[in-house]
Parts: C-alpha cells; sequence; structure tokens
C-alpha cells in the first residue's frame, strides 16, 4: 500500500465537494479555486502511488469545467485512453481511493466502467473515445435504457489520439450522422511523446496563422454557437473567430462545426463555451482546447515528457523515488542491440507507433534518426508501412507493445504474413504487466502470431536470450519473424560479448533430469528454475528446457521430452492457443498421447487480472514458482504435506 | 475451368502490346484506342470466369495512362484493394492467363507479390496502399535493393477506400514525412455499397461548390504542378483551378498537394497530368480523378452496385449465369431472422462496415433504417461504436466477415470483451471463401474470439442452426456473444418454425456410436456425417457430435465422449489455436491423457491456401468427407486396403 502519511494539501473547497453536482453551485471564481485545490490533490496523490502525472495536471480546469456544466453521470463524459483521468476520479466519488491508484485492489489508473457509473466507457488504449461517444449519442436517440440515463455525450481526446485512424473513422461516422455530439480536442501539442505527423503541424497553424477572411465563420453559422460575451466583439471572441476562419476546415471537412481554439487552463473561457455548447448545438461539435501537459507544477512541466509517467516522488523538490534497477531492462536491452545491428547494417531501419522512448527505439532514432519511423498512433499503418519497407529492400523492425500489436493484426495477416515480407515483430510489454492491468496485458500475441503460417516466433526467457534473438531476427530474411519480452528488468544473468545466431526452429535444454520435464517459453523460466529447485530438495529433478521458438516447434526436442518422461508441463506467459497448444497439437497429430502422457500447459487464465505487481498478478494467474511447483507435485500424484490432491 | 470458346474481341493495337514499356510509343489517341480494347478485353474476360467487373472498368484508362507514363515495374504502382486490376494484368504479361481469373491454378483475382513483380505490393483488404507507398519510397531513399530497382511509388485509391482509418494514418505520416510519392484518388463516389460518411459528402462538394479564392491555388504553388496546357490558361486549367481552390484544403491540412478533379476516362487530361507530375513533382501528391464505376458497359453502368461482383455472363446482354441456388444462403439466414427479432424488439440495432449486401444487413437497412449504421470501411470504430451502443441500452450486432473482423480485434479485445458488454458479433465467411482467396479466408477468428474471458463463441451447423444462433445472440445480454457461419448456401436442412434459444455452452449428440467419437464444430458437420456413413458400411459406427460452442466448451458432452470412446477426433474450418486447442486443454488439465486418448485435432493447415472452390480448398486442407474417414481409420489402426498406415 502506498504511504498514507503523506502531508496533504489544504483544500477547504475542494473537501466540501462530494459529487459532481455540488460543482453546479458555485461561481466561476469558485470553480477556479477548486481547480487549484484539484490539482494540489493529484499532485499529492501521485506523489505516493507514481501514475500518469502530467496529462491529468493539463486538464483540471477542464475536468471541473465538464463537470459543472454538464450533468454526469447521465451525460456520459468519456476520456480518451484516460491516464489523464485522476482529478476526474477525485471528482467524482473516488477521493477517498485516490492513493491507491494502480495498486492492487486500489482503483485504476485508468477510468473503468465497473468502478464507477461516472466512468460510463472504459479506455486505456487510445482513440476509441469519440466512437464511444458517438455510439451514446445514437442509443439515446434510440430510446436504449441504462440506470443513469442517457444524456449527452462528450470526448475527450488528446492530439496525439486524435491522429489515429480510428478517430477518423468515427469523425467520418459522426459527421456523416449529425447527431448532437461534444468532442473536445485537447491540444498539448503532445501524446506521450512529442507529436509527429501532418495533422500535428495543421493543428499549430491553427493558431499560428494570420486570419484571412473574418467572415467565413460567421457565414457557416458558427457565430450562433457562441457564448453571448463572444458574440459582443470582445478581444476574445475575435481571436477564437480567428481560429476558426483560420483552421476549422478540416473538421468542418467531416461535419463538425469547429470551435476554438480556447484557452483550456482559463475557466473564464472554458465555462461559457462549454454552457453555450450544452445549451445550443444540434449537431457535433469540436471544441479545440488548448492545455499545458503538467501545468501548474514546475517538476512537470520542465521535464521532458512533461511528467507523463512518474514513480512515486517528492512533492517539493519532484525528484523521483525509483528503486535502483539491478540489470537492465528488456526495452533497453532491444535498444542498445538494434543500435548495433544498424552501424553494421544500413539496411536495419525501425519502425514505433508512438513509442519510441517506451520500445526503446530513442537511442536508435538520435543515431539514426534517417532510418527510424514514428508513424504516430497508427498501428495499422505502421505493420503495412513496415511490411513495404520490407518490399523495397530494407531490414525494418516493427517495435510494438504486445496489446497494441492488436490493432495491426489484421495488417500482420495481410501484409506481412501472406506476402511473407521479412518484418521483424519486436513485441515488448509480453505477458502481464504490472500497474497499467488488465488492458495492457500482451496476453494474445503468441496465439494470434503462431497461427499465421510462415511466421516465426520466440521469446526471449532472460536478457542474454533477447540479445540473441535481435541478431538471430535482423539475420533472418527470408520471411516475417517475431520476438517477445516483457516490461521491465531483466534476470540479471551475464550478459554475452557477442550475439549468436539462433537456430530457426530449435530449443535448448536447461537441465536434464527424470519423470517431470518443464518445457518453457519466456521469461517464467526464471521460476520454473526456482521450481526445480525446490523440487529437487524433495528427490524430484525436472528435466528443464526452453523452446525459444514457439513457431516453428522444436519437434524432436519436444518428442524426446515427451517419450522419456511421465509428465511433460509447458508453461508460458500467454493465453490458452498458443505454445502450449502448438505443443499438444503436435503431440496428438504423432500419436503420443494415445499411449498417455501427463500432459499440462500451464497458461495464463481465462480472466481478465486486475493491475497489482507483475509478482502478483501471476500469482492470481497460477503461474509462480510455487505453482509451478504444486502442479510437477499434482500430476506426478505426490501429495505434499498438509494438502490434500485436488 | 472456364469456357475459352467465348468470342473473343478485336483488339489489334492491344496485340501488339505485350508489356508496359511497348505504350511509351504510342500516341495520346492511340492509347486511347489500347484503353477502348483493354475494356472489351476485360468485359470478354470476365464473362467467362465471373469476378470483379465494375472496379476494373473504371480504371481502364487510368490503368493505360499510369502505364504508360510510369516506369512499371521499377515504378511501383499499387492498386488499392486490387479487385480492380484485371486491365492492369492484362497489360502486365498476363494477357494470356487472364480467362483463369479467380479460379484453381490461374490467376488471383487481386494483386500477387508471387504472381508477377507488376504485383509489388499484394492487396484484397482495402486502404493498405498508400501505406505501401509510403513504404517504397522511403526504402528507395534509403537505398533498399530490389531486383527491379525502386522507382516512384503510386497509389491508386478508392474513395471508399479513402474512408478507412488506415488511409488517413498513411496520408498523416506520409505528409509529415514530406517524400515524393503519388496518391491517385479514384473518385467513383461509390465502394461496393454507395457511400458514407462525412468524407464522402466533403468529396462531392469539390466539384460541387463555387470556387471562391481563384488565387489560392496558385498561392499555394500548385501551379507549378501543372501540365503547360493547363498553365496556359485554357478552360480546363480554371476548372482544376476551382477544384483546388474549392476543396484541397482537407489534402493540403494533411501536407499534400492537391491536383485535380480531373477526368479519369480522359486521357487528354490524364496523360499531361501525370507527365507533368512525373516530371516535376518533389513531395506527397494527391491527384484527384473522377471516373464512373462500370464505365463503358452498359449493363454494368445500369446495375444498382455498377456490376462489383458479377458471375460468368452473355457479354451482349450482360444476363448472369448463375447456378440456381438449392438452399438459402447463410447471409440471407442471418439476415432474415434479424430482422424478425428486430420486429419484435425495438432495442435491437445493427452495424456494418461498408457491407450492407455481403452481411445480409441490406434487408435490414430498408426495414430499420435508424437501427442499422454502416459506419464505412472503419472496423476499428464499427467495433468500438457497437460497444458503446451495448452501454447505452441496446442491442447490437456486429456483421462483419471473419477476415475483417482482424481489423477491429484490439476494438473487441479492449472495448467489448474487457469491459464485459453485450456486442452479438455475426461473423460472416467464416473458414475458406473460395474465389477470393487466401486474403479473405476466415481462418483465426475461432482462436482470437475463443481466448478472450467472458466471449461466447458459436459456429453453425447449418442453416437451421444458424437461426437458433441468432435467437440466442439476441437474448444474451450478458456480454459478448459471437457466432460464426460460412460464405454460401446452406445444407438444405428443414428449416425450423420458431428459433429456441440454445443453452450457452451446451452440444448436441447426432448419433450415438462406438469407438470413435468425432466432434465437429460448424459446418463440417455435413461431411462428418458423410465420413461416418462410409465408416458404418466397414463397420465402423462413429459418434457425432455438433459442439455448437467453442466457448464455453461443453466440458460434461466432451468428457463423456473421451471416457467412452478410443478415440477423440475434432473438426474445425479454422487454424490450430481455436475449438481444438480448448478441448487438448481442457483434456489435458482434467488427466484425460494421463491414460491414454487417442486425441486428433482436425483444423486448417499452416499455409494459405490459393483461390478455389471451397470444396477444392477444403480437399487441399485434408478436411473433406474421404480424408475424416482417412483420419479415423489410421487413429484407429484400422489399414484400408491398398493403403498402408503412415
Amino acid at each position: 500500500m502506498p504511504d498514507q502519511t503523506t502531508d496533504r494539501p489544504n483544500t477547504p473547497l475542494l473537501d466540501q465537494i462530494n459529487r459532481p453536482a455540488d460543482l453546479k453551485a458555485l461561481s466561476n471564481a469558485q470553480l477556479a479555486q477548486v481547480a487549484s485545490e484539484l490539482r494540489s490533490e493529484t499532485i499529492s496523490a501521485v506523489s505516493v502511488t507514481g501514475g500518469h502525472l502530467g496529462a491529468g495536471l493539463g486538464v483540471v480546469e477542464l475536468t471541473v469545467a465538464l463537470h459543472a456544466v454538464f450533468d454526469t453521470p447521465r451525460d456520459k463524459l468519456i476520456w480518451d485512453v484516460s491516464h489523464q483521468c485522476y482529478p476526474h476520479k477525485i471528482l467524482t466519488e473516488r477521493r477517498d481511493r485516490i492513493r491507491t491508484l494502480r495498486t492492487k485492489d486500489g482503483l485504476s489508473g485508468f477510468t473503468k466502467r465497473s468502478e464507477s457509473p461516472y466512468d460510463p466507457f472504459g479506455a486505456a488504449h487510445s482513440s476509441t473515445s469519440i466512437s464511444a461517444a458517438l455510439g451514446f449519442s445514437v442509443a439515446r436517440d434510440l430510446g436504449g435504457v441504462v440506470p443513469e440515463g442517457n444524456g449527452d455525450a462528450i470526448a475527450v481526446i488528446g492530439d496525439g489520439s486524435m491522429s489515429a485512424g480510428m478517430a477518423f473513422e468515427a469523425m467520418n461516422n459522426a459527421g456523416h450522422l449529425g447527431k448532437r455530439l461534444f468532442v473536445v480536442l485537447n491540444d498539448n501539442e503532445m501524446s506521450i511523446a512529442p507529436p509527429v505527423g501532418a495533422l500535428s503541424s495543421y493543428l499549430s497553424r491553427l493558431y499560428a496563422e494570420e486570419p484571412f477572411q473574418e467572415l467565413k465563420a460567421a457565414a457557416k453559422g458558427a457565430v450562433s454557437l457562441l457564448p453571448e460575451p463572444f458574440r459582443e466583439g470582445a478581444k476574445r471572441a475575435k481571436d477564437m473567430l480567428k481560429g476558426m476562419a483560420v483552421g476549422g476546415t478540416l473538421f468542418e471537412s467531416l461535419g463538425f462545426s469547429y470551435l476554438g481554439p480556447i484557452d483550456g487552463h482559463d475557466l473564464d473561457q472554458l465555462l461559457p463555451v462549454l454552457r453555450t455548447l450544452k445549451a445550443r448545438a444540434t449537431g457535433p461539435v469540436l471544441i479545440h482546447v488548448l492545455t499545458k501537459k503538467g501545468k501548474g507544477y514546475a517538476p512537470a512541466e520542465a521535464a521532458r515528457d512533461k511528467g507523463h509517467a512518474t514513480a512515486k516522488f517528492d512533492v517539493v523538490t519532484g525528484k523521483q523515488k525509483k528503486t535502483p534497477s539491478n540489470a537492465p531492462s528488456y526495452t533497453g536491452v532491444f535498444g542498445d542491440e538494434l543500435v548495433k545491428h544498424a552501424a553494421k547494417d544500413d539496411k536495419i531501419c525501425a519502425v514505433t507507433a508512438a513509442m519510441p522512448d517506451g520500445t526503446g527505439l530513442n537511442l536508435f532514432a538520435e543515431r539514426y534518426p534517417s532510418r527510424c519511423f514514428d508513424v504516430g498512433i497508427a498501428e495499422q499503418h505502421g505493420v503495412t508501412f513496415a511490411a513495404a519497407l520490407a518490399a523495397g529492400g530494407m531490414k525494418p523492425f516493427c517495435a510494438m507493445y504486445s496489446t497494441f500489436l492488436q490493432r495491426g493484426y489484421d495488417q500482420v495477416v495481410h501484409d506481412v504474413a501472406i506476402q511473407r515480407l521479412p518484418v521483424r515483430f519486436a513485441i515488448d510489454r509480453a505477458g502481464l504487466v504490472g500497474a497499467d492491468g488488465a488492458t495492457h496485458a500482451g496476453s494474445y500475441d503468441i496465439g494470434f502470431m503462431t497461427n499465421l503460417p510462415g511466421m516465426v516466433v520466440m521469446a526471449a526467457a532472460d536478457e542474454a536470450e533477447l540479445v540473441h534473438m535481435v541478431a538471430t531476427a535482423a539475420a533472418h530474411n527470408d520471411g516475417p519473424i517475431a520476438f517477445r519480452y516483457p516490461r521491465g528488468e531483466g534476470e540479471g544473468v551475464e550478459m554475452p560479448d557477442e550475439p549468436h545466431l539462433l537456430e530457426i526452429g530449435k530449443g535448448r535444454m536447461i537441465q536434464t533430469g527424470s519423470r517431470v520435464a518443464l518445457l518453457s517459453f519466456g521469461t517464467r523460466l526464471g521460476e520454473v528454475r526456482k521450481a526445480a529447485e525446490a523440487l529437487s530438495a524433495k528427490g524430484i529433478t525436472p528435466t528443464i528446457a526452453d523452446a525459444r521458438f514457439a513457431k516453428p516447434l522444436d519437434r524432436e526436442m519436444i518428442l524426446d521430452l515427451a517419450a522419456n518422461h511421465e509428465a511433460l508441463i509447458t508453461i508460458e506467459e500467454g493465453a490458452v492457443g498458443g505454445f502450449g497448444s502448438h505443443v499438444a497439437q503436435l503431440l496428438a497429430d504423432e500419436g503420443v498421447f494415445d499411449a498417455g502422457l501427463k500432459y499440462r500447459s500451464m497458461v495464463l487464465p481465462d480472466i481478465f487480472i486486475d493491475q497489482a505487481s507483475p509478482e502478483d498478478m501471476y500469482r492470481v494467474a497460477g503461474m509462480d514458482a510455487a505453482q509451478i511447483e504444486a502442479k510437477v507435485l499434482d500430476v506426478l500424484g505426490v501429495a505434499t504435506i498438509g494438502e490434500k490432491r485436488a
């Protein structure tokens, strides 16, 4: 549990707000005071839990304004990605638990339907909010019935998230349907990394260019949507008209009324605009709001990532309280190795979807900027772009988190696998990921990659193995290849002086024992070793093997293990349908089950596992050393003291 | 094989064109003659093979112009979706095989890398072409080496495909990178269905609105990209400037130079524009071309779908030579049943991604237009939109082809499954699909749906079962549910008077036999019955069961089958990792393999299967009645006459 003794900020007005409806009675000035206190409370909370700080600080005023103007939870407020939802959670009856954010049994770091009626649509992956808001708007008009009622739908989406194709698809559909719907474009010129893409440049021009045609907005009727003070010709109104005149066209092209840009930290702009829109809007409206990520907390504002994600920290100094790490992270090892290969081979290039830091490609981008492509939040495009780079004679590494690769799955099938193009998939955050919880779990990639003809699928058992796998992928130019590795630190193993090329489809024996063979795919190998030690103390020395490849399988090794052991147990950090299923298919095809084999496949269980430490999550999954040991004892029919066999 | 005796059109000039380079020597007038002959040849070819006719006819002049101006295959010409590629194939050394289109061992109905160097990037799913073209452009600039050389990259993309998020992602990235790149927007105001979405309306306005600012284009430097005759102030140049002035902004916002709209059937417009762009363009250019789908063939122009896809037909009358069908199609049964349920329940609604006809929702759309949503080619948005409809109290059916649902996979995981929202997935074209080949195979949905916690996954064994499954899905309001069914006609079984609700997770026994149990999931049940009949004649009467559910499994039935038979064989129309893998996981967990069970899982093999009839494709897959019979005999150790056991 986080430290609950940290000094709390003084928040007299916020203390009186028990639910969003309480904001309705307050003056604009009081709401500004609430915002100020909410900012302090957010900083204080994240200082004890760690988490996403910068995004929440950027939307403090917006959060207050939206809840003050709209009627949540009847009105559906949908935060895109939702890592900016901490102030929202504080205001929506969860302040008492805000210092449990992202911890086991605590509040989720994202919005979550099961957590609160104020979270009508959970999120964690980007760019879903407009689709969701449109769905609620349509459901309202069709008479859909939900306990809280169906009011307005408001999506709050960042400029980074807006670059994803899914957001465009939703805008295109919403503009066509013409339903009343609010999209707040929270433009902080910053997603997780600095923004890329033409849309980003376009947005910048919206408030940089000189106006050329002030009457255009008026002609389009947008003025009727403006709040009274703005229509009276104040300077602010003029600024707003300028923005509309210059820049609205892209959104207007898609059928939205465009309003902005307005200062997202100024409640005197936000409140009247939102109130007027609530009273008058009839169709889809895009409200372009400018904010600063990390706003109001100097250490965050000064940071390169604007305090995007932080460990626990000291509120006064902003200094993070990180535990010193013992081993290099898998992500770092991947990044370092890729740079080494790129130095020797100028055909190696890399693709990331808005995650240069998260995937370890930042170093590659610094050294070889012309060969590193951040395509924005655009996994579909990113995968096909990589496929064409390969078709054009390059050697692309497509580095994505397992959970985000789901966004590009069709492209992996259609553009990479069917065409047998040598794209190297570096699949980070494989398996359970900790504080980000179920939405970020990399549970399915083993299954959805191994079922593709011609795909090679590896998993690194430790950081030294990852070194070899990067080299193997770099050298493999005859079709696609993927390698997966988890979030976090390596095992602390000795690193090789030189990588060596792994033989495709060959596993390795770790130790030879008897009775039971433990066949591991991925980083559960460490727990398998621990289990084996404990078993040895009980007189059972298991054979241990590291499969390295889920595809192609090491048929010879697996059939040998099956032939020479009473029991064979596979272990992988993924759902059923992956490595173990391919092993079972092989064993069945070869008739190994005909005469009997104690075969078991330890996979992630059929539940979504909530946030906790990865260790705790794997315990929930039944896959730690003690549970592997218990599985072996159970399979071999060895009852342990004080336990009864199931 | 198609009929090769049909009268061939007279094509004297086309007959002299052996490769695209031969077009270079021709005058514009001669090229127009080639185009005319190419149109006749395309119509003639499709009349004997069936296939996608309208799209190809719409791009005859464009095909000639692109090959006459650019240097294929060094320049990479990438057809989006590529069902419009038949004229391209005729011009690129495949005319001799054009009457084998879409048949076994014949030409693919799509572009295909393995078929020709003139197909640098295959396609079949939409909206990949800009990503691909950008990849080739970047590879060229980075020195990527391929046998044909790396020249210019040209994407040809329809207005329907342009509405997909992936195309927007690619435009956004291309505009940012600023590489020389050509995107031809083939605007025929028609994808497969009439276009939907705000983008479509926007494109229409591009050539409907009055110009308001002719100098704008000049100021932006676009005039320098215009061919000489246009700069001389001819009327056409003025029209073009009008187009640019009014409408270019959306594309210009994304960093493209915009040129158009121009008449895509007028080589006197196409050729000079393309020649000038080839000579002068430095960054990304979008060329907006207006065409008519089905152009030049009266029966296609007159058809509602503009001759999108056709059976073999009589060239003179345009009358299609369809074999009369014996049973209703699965698609039709789904559509009819949904309408019946919608009549009784006003919360039922439907979502399609640009496939109202293909998914059978056209009838629903006619009867209940306010409850039917065609979101455009936008599977990502479509799935999340459906999730929010469910969250807002509606009962959405999300009807998509298995292969296209891959596009929305992350949304199925993140927005539907994690939130346990009752979205009903009607998964059409499950399994192998015939003439559309490997790119359209629905091979993976069983795996990628069954591994999601809380998902219910059914497969219909016949059209009567589908009736029950639609009803079961309509009634299931406690989490997501999916049901899959194949392309084509049903089995001709008697249809039930009333649908009945299936018990979730319960299979059904078809016949009780001994020694071997055949456990079918989906429409292989017909072949299983045939196999069982043949086996009965040999003294082996198998037990047959229809699993109905791959998730949750009917544990009791499966364990009973395993306990009471020497052998258990599962059969499904999907890849490993699906139904059989879940059965194996259950059997392993329950220790059934410990004492021995002849277990086999018949799944689609680990290859991409090229186009043929579905029957032929399943024979290649090893899953017809004779092959099921052989599998049983092999597993039971019964050698058949003239065969040796493997």
